[in-house]
């Protein structure tokens, strides 16, 4: 059911996908949502960032032990990448449909917030490896973040891959300054 | 009406918002929005993007006028810093949830790739008269246009306005060094 809300969340948007859509897609037995979720959707869609959130963030973690800053944001922009050209710009961030949408303050938003932070961190300490300094790494994996999950938006907007390709450019020369 | 439905997208997303909750938000006629939107909440959406995108624009294009990508940049944080901290982080961008959730190739869609591909040849033509060369601006002119939408969806997960803050200081960065 989590894997569902996932792949609903991110071409249908929070708002857009009812618990209804979440039972038809996953095939399970009616009764079991509400038995999994008593909390309802919100639960459900706290439930789904987190899984959404660790999938990727066990890439970033394989690609922060090389300690290469470029190398992570590859690994980070192949995913979405992947995402966008498999479902014909479709499909977004899942965590980013919660984050837009979810009420401010709600479990689901803190589980977006919590799976952006993990992120980040992952990405920062590749940043500190390469011998970026703090405030830097803080703020590069922050941009790194942000201009990604924008540029999916993009894409999505323009049924085009491009802006994802130029913002990986574009993240690439700012770490290539910072590292040097 | 386009007014109060641009207040409601950000808020509550695109399939959040119900042609009742913009009547109702307005205070115009119930068959108005009918006369004036026959194609339904699309061509609404498609018109509130078009609005949005202009609003942001003009700001914009007096930016451009300096010739300065760095005073840019600020002029599209600060309009967003503003609807931020305005809304107790409850508001984003109306464009990103028209993006994020409208059906890819409809018309509001397309109002969306609109807007972004305008705000970004204001941002690359400042970009431009600095001296960037024509592939950086592009690269860089959708990197800030990316980075700072991205950077909204951060701020209202975390409910903080540090992440827009990290990332105008890494695109400033960014910046300088391809002026320079």
């Amino acid at each position: 059911m989590i894997r569902s809300a996932a792949l609903l969340f991110r071409e249908n948007g929070y708002s857009g996908t009812g618990f209804r859509d979440v039972i038809a897609h996953s095939g399970a037995p009616r009764g079991s949502i509400y038995h999994h979720f008593p909390d309802g959707k919100e639960q459900l869609a706290a439930d789904t960032v987190e899984w959404a959130g660790a999938v990727i963030e066990r890439r970033l973690a394989r690609a922060a032990q090389q300690g290469d800053p470029i190398a992570a944001l590859g690994v980070f922009v192949d995913a979405w990448r992947e995402v966008l050209e498999d479902s014909n710009f479709r499909a977004g961030c899942p965590i980013v449909a919660v984050a837009a949408e979810a009420d401010a303050g709600s479990a689901a938003t803190a589980a977006a917030a919590d799976a952006f932070a993990r992120w980040q961190d992952l990405i920062a300490r590749t940043m500190l490896d390469a011998g970026i300094g703090r405030t830097d790494a803080r703020r590069l994996a922050t941009l790194v973040i942000a201009a990604i999950e924008g540029a999916i938006l993009l894409c999505r907007a323009r049924r085009d891959i491009r802006p994802l390709r130029d913002v990986h450019r574009a993240l690439e020369a700012a770490l290539r300054t910072a590292i040097s």
